[in-house]
């Protein structure tokens, strides 16, 4: 049997979204395809909280850093990243292969931001700051909102950009009321679709600030063409019928979605509590994408990770420096209600079995 | 009803990639996504005939395009592009992005490269020669082999790297064998999926080329990780999953495969020119990718296109300056014998009522 995902992304996929990947090809020129992808784009303007741009890249959430970072800041520029995970990191190094002079902010790999001491290093010279709103290696989700309050009052210059691919669709967000200039999601998180796509979001400073950059990943190309419904390359079009199709129904229910995503993650951490288990994050930073627990003492995490595939559950390690150290489960993906309490009856079980409690 | 994709890319889809892509959300970690991707990666070898390395990248063939640009040369140097239809032109365009000097070859957008026009542009200074194999817009198969060689004899330190989006798999290629360097494919072409994954595949004198580019499309990255089955990042699982159900039915029967689609592709020009319609390619020179035909006099594209539509069929007018001029039909797609009976039929029809001929 194959096992539910309970990993922080790829996760169990919309039904809407299995339905139209079940389907015939589509061709992604002409009218009818122009209207799905400018329904997208509309939709995304909503779920991302800007009356500025959004853009569809065929690519990883990772392509969709590397546009940012790319468009938006040139060779030399300064920009300030706080690194406290392996997607924080993504950041730093993505910077560091444009060329820009990167100011990283270490931190340990489970703290939560302090707007403090990030807008601390923002001085008149830099140029941006680099955020990671949910911080998938560790469970951490960021106070992105206050500490760009805190940029701004340093530096009302300096772009804010945002990592949300994890945050999407679960956390709230809201670029232009949290201050923020540009963010990027993926498909395959909260939206609940298979990989291969990266949502962009550009706020009107951002788009003052966008500038051509190589050629797949040039924003300002894209900025030409998908107004009018097309990408400048072709996109994986199947994906954004796809996306067309959860988003009709998950965005004018996504505050209550989102409300929904952090109880299960609350309960999982409640759960993992009453065994013993220790959470990652600091306590009122959980990122509802994913519940972080460090391994119970004397476990390895392959050990846990098959006392979950026992219970029919894919869960994840950790990542990077954290690897051998945290696991990871996700409820981010799709459920049906009946589902869910056979999920957390089989989570129950896994924690029985590698805490040996109960 | 939906129209039949007669467009060359996207294609009506393998039924077998439609199986996989009906099915639940797969992980792209673990041993068993680990054994499809290097079955994938091996299955392309064969396909590009190469006992160097393949890739795979999450994006269209435009990113792959510019990752094998990006990688293999260095800004400053020197390369030689004939440019002949909107995908050689692209080649030029990314070269230039890449910040390398770009000598243009410039020629009627539906001639066929001559071997030796592209190798007298060639001296000890150029560092590799960016190549179409099949002109996708225009319907040309242009003679790799042949320029290759040629190419050779008066630098053999260029590099031969080849756009093969739309002859892999309807064409016979042998990256080794033909004397290339490199090639870059796309799913949503002759393998019959869905878009959003390009093939890459490196020769040895790539491979000892290749450096870092940027982050994203960095290939040295990927070169580093995708030998263990591993993307460096999330990749479009469900396509490659597809890839390999496709390719395992595919690859055993290649051969008959290529003579197939060359033959349909011939019937469309023999049906087309006994309607007194204008072949684009050269005789001798047609990509079985997709037959190109100059409108018929006093018909617009818009009315050719409506004249398929109205039979059920979505074909493809020109691209760039051969907008208005031209239109294309594929058969690259997927069809049951007896539907292509009735493709052909309904083609028939379109052809008459196009021309007014029978």
């Amino acid at each position: 049997m194959r096992p539910w995902l309970l990993t922080p992304g790829p996760v169990e996929l919309h039904p809407r979204a299995r339905l139209v990947l079940a389907g015939p090809q589509r061709h992604h020129r002409g009218e009818a395809a122009a209207r799905v992808f400018s329904r997208v784009r509309e939709g995304l303007k909503a779920a991302f909280g800007t009356a500025g741009e959004t853009l569809l890249l065929t690519g990883s959430g990772t392509a969709g850093m590397e546009a940012l970072v790319g468009g938006l800041f040139r060779p030399g520029e300064r920009v300030v990243v706080p690194v406290s995970g392996k997607f924080s990191e993504r950041w730093a190094e993505i910077a560091l292969a444009r060329g820009l002079a990167v100011e990283r902010l270490e931190l340990e790999w489970s703290a939560a931001l302090d707007p403090e001491t990030v807008a601390s290093r923002v001085d008149k010279n830099v140029a941006g700051v680099l955020l990671t709103h949910s911080e998938t290696s560790t469970g951490v989700l960021n106070p992105i909102a206050e500490i760009a309050a805190r940029v701004r009052a340093q530096n009302p210059e300096a772009l804010v950009v945002v990592d949300a691919v994890t945050s999407l669709f679960v956390a709230p967000f809201a670029l232009d009321e949290m201050g923020l200039d540009a963010a990027v999601a993926g498909s395959q998180k909260g939206l609940m679709l298979p990989p291969g796509l990266a949502f962009l979001a550009l706020g009107p400073r951002a788009l003052k600030r966008l500038e051509p950059y190589g050629y797949y990943l040039d924003l300002a190309r894209e900025l030409k063409t998908q107004p009018r419904g097309q990408a400048a390359f072709t996109p994986a079009i199947n994906l954004i019928e796809a996306a067309d199709a959860v988003l009709e129904v998950l965005l004018p229910e996504l505050a209550g979605h989102q409300a929904e995503k952090a109880a299960l993650n609350a309960r999982l951490y409640t759960l993992g509590e009453a065994y013993g288990l220790r959470p990652v994050p600091p306590e009122g930073f959980e990122s509802p994408a994913t519940a972080a627990f460090w391994l119970p003492e004397g476990m390895d995490a392959e050990a846990v990770k098959a006392a979950f595939l026992n219970e029919g559950l894919l869960i994840a390690g950790g990542q990077g420096r954290l690897k051998g150290k945290i696991f990871r489960i996700s409820l981010m993906g799709y459920f049906e209600p009946e589902q869910l309490e056979e999920v957390f009856a089989r989570v129950e079980r896994a924690f029985g079995a590698i805490t040996g409690r109960f």
